[in-house]
């Protein structure tokens, strides 16, 4: 090929040039690129390189986005700073402006693709474990995601970028992947997709936050169960790469003069704090702990609430984009800045908040001073009427309650960053506080160093955070936004403390959002459950299970296709011994049926028929033989087409493929008048005859044994013993990512163990220590906004979760309402 | 129980304490003191007390270990300082003063506890692997290697604490388990035990360097291959509060005015690093990944060297305290201050060096100007005649072969540390250049930002620890060592760098000394081996399997306990059909075939016969029957007697626990002297023929069917198809700590795989990538200087390989030597 290339390269160029000596130059180095071009498709497969285009891919849209938002922001301000003279007008463009970037977020989100509203870190948690959730990976996500995103972060919501980050990073990775299968094979691996996807999702936090190390490890935190330390070096190569020419990128847009923090601290470095603040950074941290589980809580409460009020339900779903308006229009009027909005420092935006609060400047320092006006960001904080503390306290519970609401739109938005801003305002809190009581600092011997609010602005929204997201690496993310490390002590504690007590009281956002959505995924064994150890996969196990034995017929086979809608049968050895020789899929058993019952052998069977018949008729009538051949050729012509339409099609877990097969008799029937009619020479009689000679061959066909040469058998299923403790079977199944395991006891199976029992088992003992959600009913989001629509997001999840119960194992029939399933747990 | 203390207590007070009044008191103050003991009694069990507790011992292990540390490299000093009058009498004491410390730290070593001699990494990975290396956890091996350590570091060798300091933890941990066991049940469990461990290094490395995100993450990517998240918050707790008092404890002792970072640098935040200096940056991080395969390479080289030539090996195999203190003459007599040590800063220690790198001035502003000298540290650094630039090239050749010689010693060390003064003076060395090139600063527009050479120290230290070590997460150490985050992007892309050229030229030093060593550990498969998916296990596996079947009979199972030294014994069906039903325990097939031929059933035998005798006897003499039926009751008990010490002595996996029972024939005979000597009525000729009869019993019992009832079956063993790749065997190994698998085609067993075919695999697909390091020899350290000692650590690591290796599958014999090692693979 390369020869090939070459030569034609010479020809083309030899047209052109006459003089020798350009000729050959030009030769060399026609051979050099293509040279240069096998060399790189040969690189093209290897990890780094996808690693490096993932980076640079998700550096560019976080870059770009970040400017659309700021540009947005501006606008906003724009506008209001020039309505300055009508105070109405002000209004209504500072609410206007949100509402619309809204409703245009919900509304092109939910045409384009609704997968894309939320925050996609649960969606991910998911598909990690193993789950197949393909919508959620495609190119209309990933553009309802980017624009959505753009559109509702720069309304000025409380809204937070990390999550759909996440997402549109892992979009990044499957998008790239299916390009990058152009070039070579290995991008069709599974296992390595999903490590890629791993890779991703640290990248997205990377490059979001400009935090890699920190990214890895919330990615890691957030979405993994069992983490391979070999695969490590992806998310922190790629993580970096991104994280690096982010910030890149800022410096040649000359927004910044070198590479550094995005929320640069400046707090002293000689002595961050003292030992004696230590008690006040450990009270933020468990205060944050019980603020991060009635965050937790109150988002649910929020969507239970809107989806258990019938008449408000339906009002909504008729106007699907009305409660995002109404959401935005409530919070936008509260934080107007003339109004209500100059008790909550209204006019700043998140970054703006962020920096204020992170500012190394005491702001109650000898009770309002000159220098707490120098800052323009501050100096919001700053109210001739109200306090400090105040403003403070009112910024935190109004924003709390307005985060909680804000993140049920059904836009693409995330829940960390606007918890992250919540956690410092309580930490400036605590701060100021500990400033007003000791001004001159607490040591008492030697130099006196002042306290400084910032820090424990840091540190309060590392814990919130934490304790929202049940993390721990949100304190190494604190690290990289600020740019210091000095109060890694402090920070560390009080993340600890905060995810020690929020633990204990509620599941993380996450968590609680794959609930919410039912999505299929196995929740974790909490801290400590000891109870674990005492239940018994024999307890849990689903006893009645499907299978075939090495003497099953094709007819058993046939029923067991009609019966369940299951993934995988059990094969034993037979009835009596129940001995477990492996499991085999359905579709390698519907292809083994379609393939026995298949157009070559009805060919030669009704060939064989015919050649008897044949000889039969040229018995009885010479002359006509040919004719009659013909016509037989014909209608076996037609029978075999009739098969080809009820079986080839290939739809391997239809629920009911074989049916055709079964109703054979009415549409053949049907079927016999057209041949006749297109035939003039008709032989009914043979016909209806030869017809019934089919049936009776397929009867006799489904009575005989399977023979087994062909089967692709998995030998070695999973197998438990029932004895098993539920706890090392979560294990197991954590760490193997299974769907089911068979329960053998020497051998014979005796039951079936599938992700929905153990589920079920799970959150049953939890309901033990209070720890337990509410069966989540479906979420308003999705099904209050998105009623009118088939297409809509909860029904594509409940589809998804109906095929995966289903698809696990066969059992007791039950409607997948959600009211049952409350029942059931 | 609460309530009798009550009352024992408020009788003894009621003695003392007459006034009504005083006395409800009293009760009241007990009652409540054993209601919080109870309580505390009752947490004692809970995770966060016992990692509370580890870290606290830990910090407190540390600090004191510090402290000592300093203390002896100050004695050094002074001594030095003191005898400045005469060179000579100078030299001596620099020079005795290390050998004398070092040959006390390897004796005292090798004689309380060899296990404690080298780093301790590659042992606790080869532990948390799921390999049981008793040794290595007990009281003995802590005291030698806390003993140990101090003395080594308190030498003033290259040499590290942080490899010994995991595996102290570990030990603290263990010990610590033990302790705790007293109060209650749940530390018995295996897994947990485990997951303490995990904890405990991550502890080490965090109390080590006050580092415990840093040390949490090392620990992770240093010892496991699968990480469960569940398990991350346990080794984040425990780290952060031990770190929290180490530093604390500096506090209190005055060291320090608050808690700070151990090695503080002081680089200026606004403007960290230029843009254009990252590519200095990057060559440092390429550098130092050749560097780290170096000095991996370097280390093994001296170990197979000192072990290769036969005759220093038998010199010193004699003298064993030799081959330290020579290796401690030579470095300190390097390192002599007025000697060459002028040229290498030789009176500075790894702290001091350390600070003198991290320093945010330039060495060579204006070419050694004064403010060069303000610094007592720094000024080691300026020579008269030398250029600060040979001093620091000279500096890094020389520590770095001494470093690699010096962690060879047989003395608890680490290499960790010295690798990062030489990457620290790498970096160094490379900052100094760039600020002589550019001694502007490279940026030109604007103000000028002068290169910090501190910084390039930092990133050099991360870098060529990363690479020997192959972790990231030394930039995370390097982070909370310094407190100074603001080098985050050049110390992730240099670590990166680095780790990606060392591991592709060589193994981690703890991989490399685990293959020195020979510990059962599981190769990493390295990073995209794409052939791995070509190997399937069917091309490695062992088709020889030895089983047992559901006919079998006791000889069968005497037979297989005979030949192999297994661990389990796979189960079939029947030979033909050769379905695995599950695997039996060695231990299990034992007690089984014991209690088949036990004392009570050899009793009933005899009873049954001596009954039937009676009847015999009765009918021929009646008399006598009462003393016949005494005597065969006699001999009866002493028949029990031989069977009970030949067959109750608890040794369930011992090699060959039936032959007293077959020699059976032999040693009753032998036997049958004693009764007779004791009984006056010999009856010999009855006594004979009745055992005779026992023999046949016994034969006749050996014939008999296994009854199944009463066994212990793992019914699931752990199957692998005969087309499952090496690759996701290997995951699957990993996964699950497995030891062996069994290998089945439709249910049939035809193979078997463990521990030892999928290394052996493994290892020899990499010697195809250049990758595979030479057949490591037993260390010298090992059999050089321990020949004399049969405990020697050498031959315990090789019997714990053997038993290993044996216990895990019946296979072709194999003798053990190194030699056949070299072979095979």
């Amino acid at each position: 090929i390369l020869h090939c290339k070459v030569e034609h390269a010479i020809k083309i160029y030899s047209i052109y040039t006459l003089n020798a000596c350009s000729w050959s130059c030009c030769a060399l180095f026609v051979v050099c690129a293509v040279h240069c071009q096998r060399f790189l498709m040969s690189r093209v497969g290897e990890d780094w390189i996808f690693l490096i285009l993932l980076g640079l891919v998700m550096a560019l849209v976080s870059f770009v986005m970040d400017f659309c938002i700021a540009l947005l922001l501006q606008a906003q301000k724009w506008m209001y700073g020039g309505l300055d003279s009508n105070v109405i007008l002000q209004y209504l463009a500072w609410v206007t402006y949100p509402v619309v970037l809204i409703s245009f977020s919900a509304g092109f989100t939910h045409i384009v693709a609704p997968q894309a509203a939320g925050s996609g870190i649960p969606e991910m948690k998911t598909i990690l474990r193993g789950v197949v959730l393909k919508e959620y990976l495609t190119l209309k996500t990933f553009v309802a995601k980017v624009v959505g995103l753009t559109c509702a972060l720069g309304s000025g919501l409380p809204l937070g970028k990390e999550g759909p980050f996440v997402h549109i990073a892992s979009l990044c990775a499957a998008l790239l992947c299916k390009f990058m299968s152009f070039f070579g094979g290995i991008y069709e691996n599974e296992s390595r997709n999903i490590e890629m996807l791993a890779a991703a999702c640290a990248v997205g936090v990377g490059c979001c936050f400009a935090a890699p190390i920190g990214g890895v490890l919330f990615s890691i935190e957030v979405t993994s169960t069992f983490f391979a330390v070999r695969n490590y070096w992806r998310g922190f190569f790629a993580a970096t790469f991104s994280a690096f020419i982010f910030r890149v990128l800022a410096v040649w847009n000359r927004d910044e003069e070198t590479i550094t923090a995005l929320f640069k601290t400046r707090f002293r470095l000689d002595f961050p704090f003292d030992l004696q603040e230590l008690p006040a950074f450990a009270v933020i941290g468990i205060a944050s702990g019980f603020g991060g589980a009635l965050f937790v809580y109150l988002n649910r409460l929020i969507v239970q609430f809107m989806r258990k009020q019938k008449t408000i339900n339906k009002f909504l779903m008729k106007k699907r984009l009305l409660y995002p308006a109404l959401v935005t229009l409530l919070i936008s009027t509260l934080s107007f800045p003339p109004g209500f909005g100059q008790f909550m420092a209204g006019q700043l935006t998140q970054k703006e908040t962020l920096v204020s609060f992170f500012d190394n400047r005491t702001w109650t320092k000898q009770g309002m001073t000159e220098d707490f006006n120098y800052d323009s960001h501050s100096a919001a904080w700053k109210h001739p009427q109200a306090n400090v503390f105040v403003i403070l306290v009112i910024f935190i519970v109004m924003k709390f309650w307005m985060s909680a609401l804000a993140t049920t739109l059904p836009v693409p938005c995330g829940a960390f960053m606007p918890v992250f801003v919540i956690g410092a305002a309580f930490g400036r809190l605590v701060g100021e506080s500990m400033a007003a009581w000791f001004p001159e600092g607490i040591n008492t011997d030697g130099i006196i160093y002042p306290i400084v609010p910032g820090g424990y602005a840091v540190v309060g929204a590392a814990a919130l955070s934490g304790a929202v997201t049940h993390t721990v690496s949100t304190a190494v993310i604190v690290f990289e936004l600020t740019g210091q490390i000095s109060h890694i002590l402090p920070i560390m504690i009080a993340v600890i403390l905060a995810n020690a007590v929020a633990q204990s009281l509620q599941p993380s956002i996450y968590d609680s959002i794959i609930r919410i959505k039912k999505l299929p995924y196995l929740p974790e064994l909490g801290w400590g459950h000891h109870e674990k150890y005492n239940i018994r996969v024999e307890d849990i196990m689903v006893r009645d299970v499907r299978y075939i034995t090495l003497n099953s017929t094709y007819r058993d086979l046939h029923e067991i296709l009609l019966i369940g809608n299951l993934k995988t049968v059990a094969l034993v050895e037979s009835a009596e011994s129940m001995i477990l020789l492996g499991s085999i899929e359905r579709a390698q058993l519907q292809a083994l049926l379609t393939q026995h019952l298949s157009r070559e052998r009805r060919l030669e069977f009704i060939r064989d028929r015919a050649d008897a018949e044949r000889k039969r008729v040229s018995v009885v009538s010479t002359p006509s033989s040919e004719e009659g051949g013909q016509k037989v050729n014909h209608e076996v012509r037609f029978q075999i087409s009739t098969e080809e339409s009820s079986f080839t099609p290939a739809r391997p877990i239809s629920p009911k493929p074989l049916k055709p097969a079964l109703k054979r008799t009415s549409t053949a029937e049907k079927n016999i008048e057209i041949p006749t009619s297109n035939i003039t020479h008709t032989h009914t009689f043979t016909y209806l005859w030869k017809h019934f000679k089919i049936e009776e061959w397929e009867e006799q066909q489904l009575d005989e044994q399977v023979n087994f040469n062909s089967w692709k058998i998995d030998p070695a299923p999973f197998q438990l013993v029932e004895r098993t403790s539920l706890h090392k079977t979560h294990t197991i199944f954590s760490l193997l990512g299974l769907d089911h395991a068979y329960v053998t006891s020497i051998g014979r199976l005796i039951g079936v163990v599938s992700l929905r029992e153990l589920r079920k088992a799970i959150e049953g003992s939890m309901t033990v220590k209070g720890v337990k959600v509410r069966p989540p009913l479906a979420s308003f989001r999705d099904s209050g906004t998105s009623g009118t629509s088939s297409e809509s997001e909860a029904t594509e999840l409940h589809k998804l979760w109906d095929r995966h119960t289903s698809i696990s194992i066969p059992r007791e029939h039950q409607p997948n309402t959600s009211d049952s399933d409350e029942k059931s747990q």
